[in-house]
């Protein structure tokens, strides 16, 4: 049996402390399956004192975790600090610089300094890996870094965010509106210190730049992910969808087009009886096709201890067995530059609008529809409220481009009394 | 660069040239991938002049799968003709003792000497992987022993044959019995030569025992995997498990219990909104419960060729990338042989029955199922046809034992006027 691998560990929060609790717990079946023990030599985190539930005093202390990835005694450092930018990258430098794997959950920090790190890493001879970083529990990199290493990738998608999921969950089965449910939220602990980063998509949008930079063999572009939060989904909207058999979801898609690498993040409307419309609560999904694999779907808890733990420990086993791979599936070097594409491939999409109790009215939106080569597939008008009526539209495959110079033109009929609501519709 | 990994494939079937045009297809994106080019040696099936569709004449021809599998320019057998016995386990053997790794699609093989197989080819350094062997597509092998090598496993289940699903969900859409359905399947080619393999659960259980070694660190043990085909699942079982909320599903489950290692593979009740539940034609499905991860849903194709050879090709990137895993996780020799434990672990059971149209007949029924301590938790009795009423009954949790018991005393009750049926609901 080889030596043991011994890991440094920088941060102690519910992951830090939910990994350590498995490698005390497992001891026997992680050896078992790795060939070789896995340690701990020393920790890191910002308070010594506090009580964290699990009995640290065996291991080494570093208060910074920069001298902790650096130790003679660690050869992995498992950076579970998160945070994109200040002492998590800079502790992950230092542990590249000083020849030590890396095992990270940190999406933020490989979305902005992932390709500078992969590369560093690489011309070292080291690894890093982030199962942990996407996904929580789903082991979702493994799954297309190596089980459809196969394949040509035709596209990703995934329902990565489960506070965003929660919220929009909640607001359909409570009818409440989102802010009452942000707020609940809140109340729960299941935002982010800066709730933007999940109700805004950024988090997601994150974990979406990582998936696509190994499926489709790019480097990250975080920046050319388009960002749409779920904060103007009104519960109309989630009732309406549901009429016409959708449901709401902020779903990150990334596939390359004619165009370039189309990235994003934003709600849409998928299938109610699909998988990813069926998915309930903060529960994570994601979706991988390939050339020959077809359609791949993944489902399971994408946050919390335990699961994001699993995740680190897989990382660490991998290693553990001598696994090699590269940060994102292929050499840091081979990785082209994507061109980043506007999400304006073809889908149907979904309009609502209130219209006018006027003669001719459906006639006039129908026509500038017409006129911007929007065609109709499915139309419900509801019963007048006061002096206008809601109106449902599901289009047949359109753009971007012709749903938008549409609506720019619907104040001009004067037919239309507030402003129209359009999300796109993804097939899935 | 490292030198290519040269492949010998045995069988030229569907999956193997499946295989052969992934290879063919995306050189580039293998090498990238791998880290070394990706070359196919020789290959071998039984007769040399069929057209596949391929072009293999830049490739070494073997009529012996064994001869290929010794030769000097293979490094990888890939071992994809089928069968438990004869040529494919020879040619296996042959490999291991020329000092070949072996990728394999083969779960018949794997479930019957699985433990030989990984015992000679780890006493040799060797690999034998098999992601194709068990659901196709869904890279459910590496989701175990990597995804999840964190984990105490506490359940497997799956949907793990196709053509049952299959079978099963076209009997309640289109209202057909099983032996049209039967028929129609066989005229569609979805049933193996031997149809028993599919609708006896054979198959499945194969796939079944492969992932229970790997998730309880246990050997392979077939043998014990309790079997149910769905040949005895009516038209009428399925509409009434449907109007409790219900379907049938042919369902693979393994779990440690107190008593020792349960396997079974027989039909089930799951929740009809569940995901297992909403599985619909020849997708596969397995669910994955570790003590950190929860529980992890995957689905995806569990056949066909491009899924099967997109499985078959992970492995040998995984070998071409230089990670050589114990073929069930653990190295062979550690694996304990499982206590076999019968499926009695407590669960609620279906019961359907025809009562006779006597007064009292119900509270006999219940005064039975009451001595054998089955407790009812919910009840249906329809309108009587002719002399006798359909009875419905869901049951607290219980065991199979007591079931079988009540089962036994009911025909004395003289009120039973068929043979009940007992179908265990599965937990999901």
């Amino acid at each position: 049996m080889s030596h043991p691998l011994r890991l440094g560990i920088a941060g102690l929060g519910t992951v830090g402390i939910g990994t350590v609790k498995i490698i005390q717990a497992h001891a026997a079946l992680l050896t078992a399956r790795s060939g070789r023990e896995i340690v701990i030599s020393a920790v890191s985190a910002r308070s010594r004192g506090k009580d964290r539930g699990a009995d640290l005093s065996v291991y080494g202390w570093e208060d910074d975790p920069a001298a902790l990835a650096a130790r003679e005694d660690v050869d992995v450092f498992v950076e579970l600090m998160g945070g994109a930018e200040g002492t998590a990258l800079d502790a992950t430098r230092a542990a590249i610089a000083a020849g030590k794997d890396v095992v990270t959950a940190n999406k933020a920090m490989l979305a902005h300094h992932g390709n500078e790190l992969a590369a560093m890493a690489e011309e070292k001879g080291l690894v890093i890996r982030f199962e942990a970083a996407v996904a929580g529990g789903i082991p979702v990199v493994k799954a297309l870094t190596e089980g459809l290493a196969g394949n040509e990738i035709r596209r990703v998608m995934g329902v990565m965010n489960g506070t965003c999921n929660y919220i929009l969950t909640r607001m359909e089965n409570a009818g409440l509106p989102y802010g009452d449910v942000f707020e609940e939220a809140r109340g729960l602990g299941y935002l982010e210190a800066d709730p933007s980063l999940d109700v805004d998509g950024i988090d997601a949008g994150h974990k979406l730049s990582l998936l696509a930079a190994i499926a489709f063999g790019k480097k990250v572009s975080f920046d050319d992910v388009e960002l749409e939060g779920i904060g103007r989904i009104s519960i109309d909207d989630i009732r309406r969808a549901g009429d016409m058999g959708y449901r709401i979801k902020l779903l990150g898609v990334a596939q390359e087009t004619g165009r370039g690498l189309e990235q994003r993040m934003t709600p849409c409307l998928v299938p109610a009886d699909s998988p990813l419309g069926q998915l309930q609560g903060g529960t994570n999904m994601v979706v991988l096709e390939g050339d020959s694999v077809g359609q791949i779907v993944l489902r399971g808890a994408g946050a919390g201890a335990g699961p994001t733990a699993s995740a680190v420990m897989a990382d660490v086993i991998e290693i553990a067995r001598g696994s090699r791979i590269s940060t994102f599936g292929q050499p840091a070097s081979l990785l082209a530059t994507p061109v980043p594409a506007r999400a304006n491939s073809p889908a149907p999409y979904y309009l609502r609008m209130e219209l006018s109790d006027k003669p001719g009215a459906l006639a006039k939106v129908a026509t500038v529809l017409g006129d911007e080569g929007v065609s109709i597939d499915r139309m419900r008008q509801y019963g007048h409220e006061d002096t206008s009526a809601p109106v449902l539209i599901v289009t047949h495959k359109t753009t971007r481009d012709a749903i938008d110079h549409a609506l720019k033109r619907l104040p001009a009929t004067g037919v239309v009394s507030a402003e129209p609501v359009a999300i796109r519709i993804e097939t899935v």
